[in-house]
C-alpha cells in the first residue's frame, strides 16, 4: 500500500517574522486559507487517505501538527526526539510504515512546498508507485524541470529513458550540488538536469535495507526501535536510540551511494517557498508589479510584496523593490534580495537575547 | 506685559501616522518625554509666567491641549470655532489679551516647532520685547539665519539695522514668498535674507488697529467679540462672529501690507520638525547614518529613520535611505525625500474612507 511520510520538522527562518521557532512555515497559511502542512495531507487524499498519512516532527511542534490535522482524523503523528537531518527520519518512519504494513510503499514529502494541481500530483504519485512496484528495488525521486539557474537547489542529472519512456522517468545519471551560477546556467541549457525537490518514493522495506548496507549503525538502532513498537517500551526506545544516530541527509546517507535511482520528471508546478519572494510568484503581481496581501496604501509603490495582518494598515511611499511584513509584535522591512540576511538578523536576535522574536 | 499666545490648532499631516486627526503633531512628543506644546509652553517660564499664557485651539483638540496643560495651571485655552488661519486667530488673542491688560504685548508662537536653548529663546523674547516697549508700533519678527537653501519656508530680507546693531534687528526691507531652489539660493548666499518662522512679537492694540486698518470687517467682528468678554454672551459671539471672518494668514492680512516691520535675527536654534526627516537632525545619526528611535535592528541598514513604539520589533534587512514609522494600528515605509507624498496618501485614505486612520 503507499502511504505519505509528511516530513513536517523543520524549522526555517526564511518567513521571519510570520514564522517563528515556535510556528514554522509549514504551519503557515502562506499560500491559501489552509497551512502548508493541511495542504500537503489534503493533496494525498484520496489516494493516500489519513489512515496512511505519517506526519513527522518534533516535540515543540507536536502538539500544532496535530492541531492542524483534527479535521484528518486518522492521520499519524510521529515525534523527532530532536533534529538529526532526513536519514534518520526516513529511517524511522519506514519502520512504523513497517509495523503496521510489511509491503509499505512511501512517499516522502516535504510539509513545506507548494504544489499544483493537486490532481496531477496524485497521478504522478501513481506513476510513481507502479514504477517501484515494477521493480522493488527502486529508489524513486521526482525532479522538477528548472525554469531558471536557480544556485539554491541540488540537481539531478538524467540518464537513459527507464521502462515506457512516455512516463518521463530516466536512470539518474549523477547528484549534483547546489551549483554556482554558471554550472546552473549550464544545467539548464542542457535540458538534461533536474531540480531535487526532496519528494521520494521507494519501499519501506528497500530503504531500510540501503541504511543497512551504507549506515549499518544508524539500522541497527533502528531496528531496536522496530523491535519495540507497539510496547510500552517504545518511546523509550526511541528516546534512547534517536539521538544517537548520525545527522546526515538521505541524499548523502543513501541517495548518492547507492546506483540504479529513478528519477521521474514532475508533471506539477513546484515551488519551494524559499523565501518572501514566493508570495509573488503565488500571488501575482499588479500593474505597479507589487504583490500586496492584507491592508495596504501605496503612493509611488512599485515591485514590492507587503503581507500584513489583522487590521494593520501598511502605507508606502515611494518604495521600490521592497518586501514589508508586518506581524502583531515584529516587522520587517527588507530590500528584495536580501531575504537571505534574515539568517544574519536572526542570529543578530539570538545574540542580543531577543529570545520573544525568534 | 508679555504674554505669550501659543497657537495649537494644527492639523498637519506630515507626522502620520503617529499624527493623526485628533492627535496632531503640537500633541506629541517628537523630541523628548514632553510634548511639543508642552515644551512651548515651558520654554517661555519664568519669562512668561502660567497666567500670562494663552493657548488657542480648536473645539477637536482642546480638551486634550488643557489635559496636557494640567501641569500649568493658570494657562488659558482659547478655543477657535473653526479653522481662520492666523489672522481671526491672532486677532481673537489679541481682544482677549486686551479685556486682561490694556498694555499686553503679545509673543505669537506656533506650538509645534522645536527651539533651544530654552534660555537663549527667552533672552530672545525679552530684547524683542524691549524694541517694542521704545516704540509700540513696531511689528516684530523673529528671522532664522538660513543653515540651506530651503524652498519649503517664506524669506524675510533685512534692509538697515534698527537700533542698537548688536542686538541684531533690521528694518524688513521685503518679504519673500517661497522660493524656487535656484532663488533660495541667491538668498541664502546674499547673507541678508531670513527664514520667517512665524514667530511675532507686537503690542495687542496695535496688531488690532491694523486689522482696522487693513481687514476692517474682520476687525468690526473682533470688537463685537470684545464687548461680549465677561458676559455670559462671549461663547455665543465668538461662536456667530469667528466663523464670518476672512480665512488669511496674518502675514498676508498685515505684515505684507504695513511696512516698518522689524526683523530680529534669531539667536536660538529652530526646526519647523517639518517632516520625519527632522528626526535625523534633532536625535542624531549613528555610523551607518541611521537615526533610531525605539526598537529596531538591522542589517545592511543605512541612512534611515525608524521609530516604533512600545516592544514592537522594526527589523531591516539592506535597507537605504528609507524612513519606517510604526505605531499601533498602522505602518508607514516612505522612501526619504518623497514625505511630500503624505498628503497624497492621506487623501487616498479620506477618498477610500479609511477613516480611522486619519
Amino acid at each position: 500500500m503507499l502511504h505519505a511520510v509528511i516530513m513536517a520538522g523543520g524549522s526555517g527562518t526564511r518567513f521571519w517574522p510570520e514564522s517563528r521557532r515556535s510556528v514554522p512555515k509549514q504551519f503557515l497559511p502562506l499560500a491559501g486559507e489552509q497551512t502548508l502542512l493541511q495542504q500537503t495531507s489534503a493533496r494525498c487524499r484520496p489516494l493516500i487517505p489519513a489512515e496512511r498519512q505519517w506526519v513527522v516532527t518534533n516535540a515543540l511542534q507536536a502538539d500544532l501538527a496535530r492541531e492542524q490535522l483534527s479535521g484528518v482524523p486518522g492521520a499519524r503523528v510521529l515525534v523527532e526526539p530532536c533534529a538529526r537531518n532526513t536519514a534518520p527520519c526516513i529511517g524511522l518512519a519506514a519502520v512504523h510504515l513497517l509495523h503496521a504494513d510489511r509491503d509499505a510503499v512511501m512517499a516522502v514529502l516535504p510539509s513545506d512546498h507548494l504544489i499544483q494541481p493537486d490532481a496531477v500530483f496524485r497521478e504522478a504519485l501513481a506513476t510513481a508507485q507502479s514504477l517501484v512496484q515494477d521493480d522493488p528495488r527502486r529508489l524513486l525521486l521526482f525532479g522538477v524541470r528548472p525554469t531558471y539557474p536557480a544556485t539554491g537547489f541540488g540537481y539531478i542529472e538524467r540518464g537513459a529513458p527507464i521502462g515506457n519512456a512516455t512516463a518521463g522517468a530516466y536512470a539518474v545519471a549523477t547528484f549534483r550540488e547546489k551549483p554556482v551560477l554558471e554550472v546552473a546556467e549550464q544545467y539548464v541549457a542542457s535540458g538534461r538536469f533536474y531540480w531535487n525537490c526532496g519528494i521520494f518514493v521507494w519501499r519501506a522495506d528497500r530503504i531500510l535495507a540501503l541504511l543497512e548496507k551504507h549506515e549499518p549503525d544508524m539500522h541497527a538502532r533502528l531496528k531496536s526501535i522496530a523491535a519495540s513498537l507497539g510496547t510500552p517500551q517504545a518511546d523509550g526506545v526511541i528516546a534512547a536510540e534517536f539521538p544517537q544516530m548520525r545527522s546526515v541527509s538521505i541524499d548523502y546517507a543513501v541517495l548518492e551511494r547507492e546506483p540504479g535511482s529513478v528519477v521521474l520528471e514532475a508533471p506539477y508546478t513546484w515551488d519551494d517557498l524559499g523565501s518572501w519572494q514566493a508570495l509573488a510568484r503565488q500571488h501575482g503581481i499588479d500593474e505597479q508589479g507589487n504583490t500586496v496581501i492584507g491592508l495596504h496604501r501605496g503612493v509611488g509603490t512599485k515591485n514590492c510584496i507587503v503581507r500584513t495582518s489583522g487590521d494593520h494598515l501598511v502605507a508606502t511611499l515611494g518604495l521600490e523593490d521592497c518586501i514589508v511584513v508586518h506581524t502583531p509584535d515584529a516587522t520587517l522591512v527588507a530590500r528584495r534580495g536580501d531575504e537571505e540576511a534574515i539568517r544574519k538578523l536572526i542570529d543578530a536576535l539570538r545574540e542580543r537575547g531577543d529570545e520573544r522574536f525568534l
